[in-house]
């Protein structure tokens, strides 16, 4: 079963559409411990409002692969929901393919990647081992920070026609191409989530980083054609994640 | 002392300007331990003929930042070599910060970054913090592989002038406008560094991967205006990575 599938299956069946990243301010390494200890317990107060968790260099690097993240990576397996690794792999084919290796190795589902880097040498040793396994690549397409504009907002000429192009229409063309399994674009921007949602229409699923801190919005990016969104301080600085949490479930869910 | 200040005079001192990319194929978890002592051995028989050493994901993800990688850039410090950290950082500036944060803690001199992510929210969070602790941070401007044309070499209208423009040269003046350490140029294009080495001239001093597995040339690399040669696997999976490692380091003496 792919992966777009299976997060379909399991967004129905936990009745919600939300993914938690589960990220944390930087601690000294000495404080790697408290760290775990500290994910360990959102994840079990959050999971019951969740369908998947997206992990980022916040807990990969201070808490190691294997050493730590791995058990979380089986946790998050243990409650029914999906690991996702936001690594935004932009690097030459034979390292994607590599840290795509180790990734998956450890459990993730899926991977998201940077559409930038292009296909031969770049991310075609990606799709290719992501198949092998039935796992998942999801394609940036518009990130949620200000300076979006300057990099995935540019007007490019297509290579293939010479026609001017946003740079982000682009890239929502590569994932249709590349059959990805997904697109990020930032719920703070919910004009492109629209415009890429018309690009994709029903064949490829949105996910909308950007919600609460950012200033991104439930119900503009649900609106727009968001599939998932993606929750993250909001949720793990809250005093109480999984009060948060559900109230952020209830809203999106109410938005259907 | 600045990061581009230390990078000249370890050059200098150890009479190469070789940098070896400590890169292994993909090990079993289980098999942590042996890749630690390659790494080791390789450091160990190769650092006198070069002058810093360019991590990747390759030892990151199987032996950990603190765990296993920490003890390498120790080594790495201690025979009187740079460590660079190639992370192609490429998130939202909060998360970048904390990448940053962590491999610097680590002990990185430098960090690799991509400029496609833009300044405000994305790369000056970064720069802040690397400037805070005397760090350098190396910007991509034309990578080294194939695909390199479909991002790096594609033709944007340039956001400020709204004039036709290559993005890589786009890079290159943004290497000059945030006061970068250094810039990336695959060695495989030649001709891309004699461009990019005109727009810096000494400002900035170019970086280029690709030397030998992947095709690049050290006599034309140089020729066209390379500060520094970073060479991997020629070495790395050599029978006697020592010898090969003197070899490349003599061969880019000769061409200067």
């Amino acid at each position: 079963m792919s992966f777009r599938v299976k997060m379909e299956q399991t967004a129905k069946n936990k009745k919600s559409n939300i993914i938690l990243a589960l990220d944390f301010p930087f601690e000294k390494p000495e404080n790697r411990e408290k760290l775990f200890t500290k994910a360990e317990h959102t994840l079990e107060a959050v999971h019951p409002y969740i369908c998947a968790v997206k992990f980022n260099r916040h807990l990969i690097l201070p808490l190691g692969l294997f050493n730590g993240v791995q058990k979380l990576i089986e946790k998050v397996h243990d409650v029914g929901l999906m690991a996702i690794m936001d690594c935004k792999v932009n690097d030459i084919g034979s390292t994607n393919q590599t840290i795509a290796d180790y990734y998956y190795a450890a459990g993730f589902d899926a991977l998201i990647v940077n559409p930038f880097v292009g296909w031969e040498e770049g991310l075609k040793p990606v799709f290719d081992v992501a198949r092998k396994l039935e796992r998942g690549i999801i394609l940036l397409v518009y990130m949620s920070h200000k300076a979006a504009w300057e990099g995935y907002g540019q007007t490019i000429h297509d290579t293939e026609t010479c026609e001017k192009m946003l740079q982000y229409v682009s890239f929502a063309k590569k994932a249709l191409k590349w059959d990805a399994d997904g697109v990020v674009v930032g719920a703070t921007y919910p004009e492109r989530i629209r415009e890429v949602c018309g690009i994709l229409g029903k064949k490829i699923p949105i996910y909308s980083p950007g919600i609460g801190a950012q200033g991104g919005k439930i119900q503009s990016a649900l609106k727009a054609g968001a599939s998932y969104l993606i929750v993250g301080r909001t949720i793990t600085l809250s005093e109480n994640p999984a009060e948060t949490a559900k109230e952020i479930r209830d809203l999106a869910n109410e938005c259907k």
